[in-house]
């Protein structure tokens, strides 16, 4: 039998070890499909920093998620070998050091066949992470929810933060450039082809107010089609939902998705081929209630959900 | 003329008594039709505590409401004499003790015919608030609304707690099952059978995904169809929102119910043969703000202006 | 070249002056397109207290706010002249004094022809706004966007409160009564006349629950037809907001409008002669994560971008 | 019997009336020894609002209190007949008006003989107080702990807010000036003789850094001493505390007293003819989590615990 | 080499393990000298709840304590085989069975030679620890820090409650009477004679008052001198502390401990036979910011110094 | 006459410009003594960040310090020309960058004679400004207030952090090392010689342990004796105090001064010769209620009121 998440029928949810679903926590990669890792970093932030706080308390609030997708029929810890690996070391006082130190790790753990799940941490971490990704699978499709494009060229002369992650991506080929998605952009912006450059090199993008009132689910299967069977990324920044439903974030914008938006988006998906995911910009300071972690963490357990090879009941 | 509440007009909203709508406080139901009861308890709880404030706070944030609802035209105080009954005395360290307590309580009072109206407290008191009401009016209809059935057979080897209410009610017969209607179900389970079990004994079950998008006015009147006449009892847990709309619970789930829905929903059973509500699962340490408490008690006044016998103007 | 918000780019969000959007900060509107200006005061509110704190923790969120709207293509720093005009120096413990204050010193900016978009500040401010404005351009029209009708008339015998105001607006002749839109009414009242008096004056008043799962683009463009081309003012309670989108606020209502709606409704105004606008009713204490000032400064933003003379990209 | 606080073996601390210490709440004080009154306000602030939830938080955190004084022996219950008498129904939307009322209703009240003890609400509530006191008693002897001597002349124009109070009735002949004591005095000031104009009158100030790291023991017996059998009221600002212990207060100053002093100098008072006391300036929004409501609840008991005619065990 | 904290200079003191220390988890206590012990429990309580969540926020503050002890030279783990055990197991919904269970896997544990250290949830923990250790080392002297004496008979008629416990161990002869020192109390009580029948008992007393503006390091030294090499127990109730050093407990008392005072007192005891000590009622949810849990954690780090073994450098 | 704060008689404390104290906002400091500087950074941070909003916190709280010291009779404002000199405009993606423009931002203000204070920001934007204050007037003696010595090596390799600042000070001949007092340690560390290392070179340390029950007043004469008339500059890091005094910063320690000490230690440096001041490591979002700033606004004030030059009333 697979590892299992700890049941809160045996250990009151409010106890056991921190790990994601308090599942087993292991340093190796090995034997496993699915390993769950946190990048506690914030020193990409822009605005509101926290989010080094972000896995602690995503994992935290992960020992609420019973094992059994009740509204999909999912049942990854059925045929899904999952376990928790721990954190990047990263370096709290140099943004570039942690990049190449991310990268180098990633790297380490993906000579192991499995689908790394990364728990933020601020979004630039996303880069270091296609890199290695890309290294071994390949330029990637990218499903990128955000409210932000995150296509900036640069940031006081910074060229990689979390504003700048999928120009740097697009430019060093990490991703197929007419299989990226992006969804729930919104904001405002410096200039009016803030995000309109990035629609020039072939990326898809969808704003919000396009999406306010209705289902995600059409748009999901459009995308699908579109991604077909290549190797496909979700990055899943946190602020693509409004902040009524995400208060806990650094630099939140008005007028997003909801989270049943979000749970369509990511249902919707089921049968791509995923080879990794992540789900960043939590940020605990600004929401010590933990709903926001809380609702991360359900996230990454859909995104969990429609990972190949899951078995439906 | 009935008892009414006192008037911001008359004294500012954040002074007077501490009751719900301040309204007059009573040890007894006699002469009343409507009793609203607090029941302070939170030790039959799985994850976070807190509720065992909800009464307070409750009665705290209802100073904001008026007696006229100004949407639908209700106006229940022109025509029903209502109370504060205060609190049960419940004993804070044994739960299958206040358990019996309650049950107890509520026995005496509907030695009285009145309609009790109570807020939690987590929701294994409406198990025992159950058994008075059956014992009085037979078998209930059920209008559940939660993000969980509450069907559990036992947590921790107990069989008497919040999340195994309505198989123990099933159980004793204190409802009867075609008539149970779950609203709002969603979050993650054991196996895929959590829910459907209780399907099988003839519960109505509406998951929250059915829901999403969609006006609940439709939903309610298809209720009201099936229920008709028969004795009605509405259960409604806090957490059937989205934390969006009531992140002060326990157990928040996300991709919830709007506060437009709920109303809706309750507003749609207007009709109904109602002998008893209850609104329970609000955790004050969990939203100090006091906003999920107000939302609770606008809709404790919400079911209050659908009873029998409320003038609509 | 107009004065323009500093960029993020240039100093980070975090510092510089706490000025809206970090404009330049003068004492005379002399040469202005757009003025903001601040009024910190609570002493006219009924229930919660802090919006004294509202134009300060506006200011700050303001920070975030970029200069051009990616969503409608709005670009109004290239054409307007905007510039941050201080606080109105009131007396915070004299409710009539304070609203004396207030008309003199708009009176006295508006010898300078240019639009006044106030940060409040409890709703009592629009009522002297609203003298001053009238003075200057006549009786207006007026889009009211709240959870309240605000057409008491009288609380604890003053005539002169938050929940007062469009009952003097329109006895005193400030605004054209057919031409008053009040958006977003609900909650509880005293009477089942409480706002249909406003309606036998001539108000349009649209409930909550006409507008919920729906969009606003077609009540927005209703509305400017009717008004055409008459001075118009704009006053957005946040309180209009739901609860879950505007948590902090004084008097919060369940079932309110979404920043989806909210933005909606603002952007199909864009035509219309607006002559001053105001965001009111942001009680800091109450949501210290800064989030419903966030939203307040956004949809500040929002208003401002549909200004006459605002070139779209 | 004389009343009694309910138990919190018969009914949990966490339910029951919100009145102070649970006790009986009556309308009038015929037949009382002690009377507990609310005042609501916080309009006569100058930087943070918030005290008009002031009593409300009182009194629900004096749930925790138990009857006996179990550090000096005082059994206020066992002699003393107690009760709450609710709030003064205040005009929220003005100050002046509000002091009229003030008075009145304690002159009314004061046609019984009991001690009024008043829950605030700002400070400026203790001028139309003294002006009732004074009225029954004569001049009384005062004893004024706080951060700030209240003894400005005007404010922004006006006379009587929480900053003008003791200059107003040392004026008006309330006080006796030179049996005034003023503990704990601190901060800033707009010249050097902020203080010292009172210190010509007669007032005796204790600045806080005479008093750092002292008991005040001695100087409460000191005071007693100066005071001797004269008609005396205590009027406790919570600002009297530094920060770390009383953090929700509208104005705190650094460096100030510690609840250990707080307890030792009104310990040390016993014996005094009190014939009032306040306890003011708990400002809820600052301080959700209750403790300083808590602390200031605890003081309330102190002041009660010295009447005269309370036994010792 | 003996196990080590990981050293926040090899990974981020904000990442890693949510062990105690982030020291190596282990389920059994062979081999180990100290194993650091969960109970999240807060079904004891008496008026707020939340220490179930105390285990889970002691460990995660306590990643912030560095191996050695500065201000005394403690040096732990250069001699100490440390290691963090995990949470018990208990029945949330049932005191009793919760009290059996922790008892039985205490016992368990006791079969090893070595010292727990127990991060609680609510002060019940300590009745049914003291069994266990009393089983293998007979009666034990205490040193109890609390503001509450915590020897109640019985609460709501309940007989092992968070306020009984050591009146049961001390019937139940687990306890020496005269080498018991209750140190803090405080507060109110029922009846004269709330503490003093334990002093009849032997216990030895120390209230709040004799211990302000003073050094506990003489007290410590007379406890110790007293207590000699009997092996002792130390229970540390986080509401020993004022307040304003540890605001995030369930029943608060004013004029409290400081933490100065508490390091002197845990420091004094140095040289003691110590064979079991606990950290109790810390109740995260009314301290977000995490520093009550901070203080705990910092305290059981001090009494971990002062283990027999434990070499000084 | 001077530049002066805007009275709180003025304009009302809540409202008017966010600059320190509500000074003039200048961009040169050509003719100033004092100039008010903020640096807004935590990518310095080890543990918890959040402290690149102090400096607007700091401000905002500064609003309530009105200009005369009541309590030490100081009136900088009679002598001293003020004003707030915004804030440097820092690389927040890179520490390195971010330092090295802290230098030469300060360097190119120094051209000026004036006293730069700095409202910080996170401790190591010490070590670039003592670098511009080094090239100004020689190396300096230093009051160092602070829960830690900041004397690490290196911290994950990097050698310029907020814990390795007096160690590169020291080394780069900053300043005067047997002029170096570091007042206030404590907290725990990873060997034994975590701190004597720098007694080594000279530092004065007083742990808080010596410090504990007393005023600092005597120290502070011994400290300037030492000094004499050497350029000297005061470090003051908020984490000094006790968490109780100053919850919101990011490495916490228990065990620390108290304000009244802080008040007692830089009153007691009156007449050095002071080049420099800072204060460091507010951290927002860790105190919400903002009273933490207070304090370091508080003590930024007791820090000019020392300067040369201010007259004493
Ligand atoms: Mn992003
Ligand atoms: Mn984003
Ligand atoms: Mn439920
Ligand atoms: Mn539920
Ligand atoms: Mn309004
Ligand atoms: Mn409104
Ligand atoms: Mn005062
Ligand atoms: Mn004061
Ligand atoms: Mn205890
Ligand atoms: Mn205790
Ligand atoms: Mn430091
Ligand atoms: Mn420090």
């Amino acid at each position: 039998m697979k590892n299992q998440p700890i049941s809160g029928n045996d250990l009151a949810r409010f106890s056991g070890p921190q790990s994601f679903m308090r599942l087993p926590q292991l340093e190796s990669a090995a034997g496993l499909d699915v390993g769950f890792i946190g990048i506690p970093m914030d020193i990409g932030t822009s605005w509101r920093s926290g989010t080094r706080m972000g896995p602690k308390q995503l994992r935290e609030q992960s020992a609420m998620i019973r094992p059994y997708n009740i509204q999909t029929g999912a049942a990854p810890f059925d045929a899904l070998q999952c376990a928790d690996l721990g954190d990047v070391a990263i370096n709290t006082f140099n943004l570039s050091d942690t990049i190449r130190i991310i990268t180098e790790t990633y790297a380490a753990h993906l000579k192991h066949d499995f689908i790394p799940m990364t728990l933020g941490g601020d979004h630039t971490l996303t880069l270091p992470v296609l890199r290695a990704i890309a290294a071994k699978h390949g330029p990637v499709a990218l499903v990128h929810v955000d409210a932000h494009a995150d296509v900036n060229d640069e940031m006081f002369g910074e060229r990689e933060t979390h504003g700048t992650v999928f120009r740097r991506a697009y430019e060093e080929g990490l991703i197929t450039a007419d299989k990226v998605f992006q969804i729930g952009l919104r904001g405002t912006g410096y200039t009016a082809d803030d995000f309109t450059e990035a629609a020039g090199w072939g990326f898809n993008q969808y704003l919000a107010p396009e999406l306010w009132h209705k289902s995600l689910t059409p748009l999901a299967a459009a995308i699908k089609a579109k991604i077909g069977d290549q190797p496909c990324y979700i990055s899943y920044d946190i602020d693509s939902l409004d902040p009524a439903y995400a208060p806990g974030t650094g630099t939140p914008e008005i007028g997003g998705l909801t989270t049943a938006q979000a749970m369509e988006l990511i249902r919707g998906l089921r049968g791509l081929n995923i080879v990794g995911c992540d789900l960043v910009e939590v940020s605990p300071p600004y929401d010590p209630s933990g709903n926001t972690a809380l609702t991360g963490a359900n996230l990454m357990f859909e995104m969990l959900s429609i990972l190949p090879g899951v078995p439906y009941r």
